[in-house]
């Protein structure tokens, strides 16, 4: 007869919300993240009989996320995750992997009279900048990535001569907005000497580019041009994973009416939307390890 | 014996999704709207009996919503809430009253290759300007507005001198981080030969530079100059309301672990918050007739 | 010229997530609230020079909202909601006016071999229970509700004999699905000598069965039934207030595929909704005073 | 040099909002479920070309998944999402394997008069049912479950004899609240001849009844215990997934105020919160295969 065990398992403290000023000068600096730590290791006796000799608490994680901010720092989110993580793997036995999952939230300067406010910002709204960092006694990964970066374009895309069967009924154009809330990933191929924020802002630019240029024949289409784009850009990312919900702009028919509407006026619908996921990468990648092992998104 | 009767009552269609595009040069323009109308008149027969016949559907508010997208256009959302108002009051015997509600969502232009292009956009994602408009057979009011508008200062900020009753446990501080989302509206005085878009900029620019400029003894305090450098500079708004959930920043305990925290480091909490709400307004300011009677927010 | 003035005015804590477990006996209640407590008076001194000597701190006011729960009970939320508002307003002396906004999550016990559970309550997850209570030197207003109860009928409700004007394109109906999300408030004649709990189940009652039992001609209708009944079978409301959204279900268009849909299957849509909202009153119901003066909702 | 290659790709239409009554007889049933199908096999042209003569469009699947809810039924939504699954496979040459996803959301008959009314309900609003199905040529996989499950004890539960390390400051404790939104999956070893709506109550009974009873230790041990009793009560269950925020309800001070607070009143907090998630399984399961392959999760 078969026997019950214990399977994978995880746990951590979810969505601590740290915010860093940096004071040491008049003109203040702002970084405001969302950061989980989970940990892995052999947490059997939790489980089995409750003992929790092993178990760092969630507690004990949520002061730590706090005092790193300030003991490490936490100008990029990428090295704030990195000490971090090395910090549970390196310093209480029973961890043998740390994974830290940050959204970073960008604030930018006010400007008053003409010039920049040394310590006022609004939040800048857009995209959330995303990391999510593994270390084991294996290795270091390192997924950089953002998220609800909401972008259209309002021609230079198409959808035509697709397949047909007995439920096919939508007609084909040569002329639609396309629009999606980009979700992109991108897994580095090592943790050592990157400016983090240079690789940001220019995947950023990537991605941006290719989906205005491109005359898309399909989502898929720009979605792969913009995963190859990016690496072609930069050699330290070995993989783009992209997920993209059609945030679809249907013509509103106002011929009932006698208005002329040639693309000038659409619904934004909400639900349903097709959603188009995307994976680029190198045929000579590095295995990504535990890179891709969520912690939040685990069961969804 | 007391008799039930029906009392004030209103209906329309809520949220429509409209996005205008246009396209007449290959520079598009667009224009994102959340749009809501409400229709006040005599439907006491739709309440008492069933009958329809004085009920224009919630369906043709959306079918105009959408053909007035092209029709009159839609560029400044004053202009567009205005006209859908008009239009009801003028145009159908049954309604008295109308009142439009719209959400702008803004967006800019993607930079490809160091220049703006022609027909992509990332949603800006800041603050969600508004408009609402009221219309009867007196008048016509609009109420500008923003919400979501997140902004913080991570100094210039104290809170001391307050009362003190049993409950009073909180230590005064003269230097702490001040954070809101804030709500504001403005009711303009008149409605005709108004540069909306202009008023709009200027505005935050006013309620921008308190916040940041102020050394803030409370929120009460920054609201009130807000109000008030409004009104100022504004001679066409009679009236400002202002809601700001204070979002506590709260400094970190990390003495435990024999680290300094001198104000470097929060956390952000969720609930519950402090809540302040302000009127500015001047002493001969005309009556408000209509203006601020919702209808999303009537029931809340 | 103008002089520019404070106008109206109000702060408090909002969204205070109390909790109150009795444990007295081993059988356990649970009692779960979001409470936020608005303060009016006199608080010039606190907009104009920043002078915070009247003011009873937010700070406090949390405070007070879990202490209460011990000190006075949480059990009917009415009740616990009075006695805040009393305090306030008789205790501390720049306060004129209280308001105190409720919402109350309900839970109910699990079951467990057949018998209900001592201390294990899973979340009941329907209706959300309201209350709003404002008290002053002229009296006290209580106004019960309930938002958030998504109910639905699939048959029972027509649309027809509609006003026709140019974008009237909807086709009339005689048998469509009904649903809405209702909020409702309704307001007492007075305070004393309630049985709370007993009023609001039997207030749900009447609205559910007017929902279910009317051959609805329109939502207008459906709602002034709904009052209608709660009026006439409770003296000690004065009024009742309803809103509305019109949760479309399209029947979807499976004729394409030759498949008959006889109002079997339909698409549940999100964007736009009819929005419908109705006062049921009485031609002698006392005046509301500040009943219906609103803290969370003020500015929507 | 490295080639830049297409990865792992996937698409569909997610969250068709799917409304099924059965009206065969007066009294009613109703079905209500929130669908997404999500496609696998070779697009790669529609990638790097954008060659679509592959490509299903998504619009066709949501005519599909509206269709099969009259043509296949839904009563349900294991059956029907794999009736879907199985199409696409069988019947659409491009595609390999096929994934549906379903939240289902319950409903009550309302009381009406002491009798269940025949066409009216009440969103039960308790937790949402889901199903994950996958099928290829290899096979089908069923994974079944739950989300959104609030349950909370108020006794029963501790937490001590932690690890301790610098930052542990955390007091231990022997009686807590404990509370979780519980989301579980459980795999099931086949796929034919399951009463899915006996074995989904039954399930149900099994977590309420181990959270219930079992004094717990920590989240972990009643997770297991969780996960272990519907092993043992349903061999046709290979393995159990739970993933569990701990939802923190704080004993909040009253000391300061001179009032007793015996684990009375307790501040129910948002964030950080603790997220435990753990895997129960037989020694002997068969492979998952393609079970938890997630489409909506799949970068998260």
């Amino acid at each position: 007869m078969s026997e019950i065990v214990l399977g994978h398992n995880q746990y951590g403290k979810a969505e601590n919300r740290v915010v860093r000023i940096y004071r040491d000068t008049p003109r203040h600096e702002i970084h405001d993240v969302n950061v989980s730590s989970c940990l892995r290791g052999d947490f059997s006796d939790a489980h089995l009989t409750g003992d929790q000799a092993n178990v760092l608490t969630t507690d004990a994680q949520k002061q730590t996320a706090y005092s790193f901010a300030k003991e490490v720092g936490l100008e990029k989110i990428e090295d704030y995750a990195l000490a971090l993580a090395r910090h549970y793997v390196g310093d209480v036995d029973a961890i043998d992997e740390a994974r830290i999952e940050i959204d970073e939230y960008a604030w930018e300067r006010v400007i008053v009279d003409g010039a920049e406010h040394d310590h006022t910002w609004v939040r800048k709204g857009q995209e959330v900048r995303t990391a999510a960092v593994t270390v084991n006694a294996d290795g270091e990964w390192v997924v950089g990535g953002l998220k609800e970066f909401v972008i259209l374009k309002s021609t230079g895309s198409e959808f035509a001569g697709f397949y047909k069967d007995k439920y096919t009924v939508l007609e084909p154009t040569h002329d639609r907005v396309m629009a999606t809330s980009l979700t992109a990933q991108w897994r580095f191929t090592h943790t050592d000497g990157i400016d983090w924020d240079e690789v940001y802002a220019g995947i950023k630019v990537q991605l941006v580019k290719q989906f205005a240029v491109v005359q898309s024949k399909a989502l898929q289409q720009t979605l792969y041009k913009m995963g190859k784009a990016v690496l072609e850009a930069y050699p330290v990312i070995a993989e783009v994973r992209l997920s993209a919900p059609n945030k679809h702009h249907f013509v509103y028919d106002l011929a009932p009416f006698g208005v002329e509407n040639n693309k000038e006026v659409f619904h934004a619908d909400d639900r349903p939307y097709g959603l188009i996921q995307t994976t680029v990468t190198r045929d000579d990648a590095t295995p990504p390890g535990p890179a891709w092992d969520a912690y939040q998104g685990w069961l969804s």
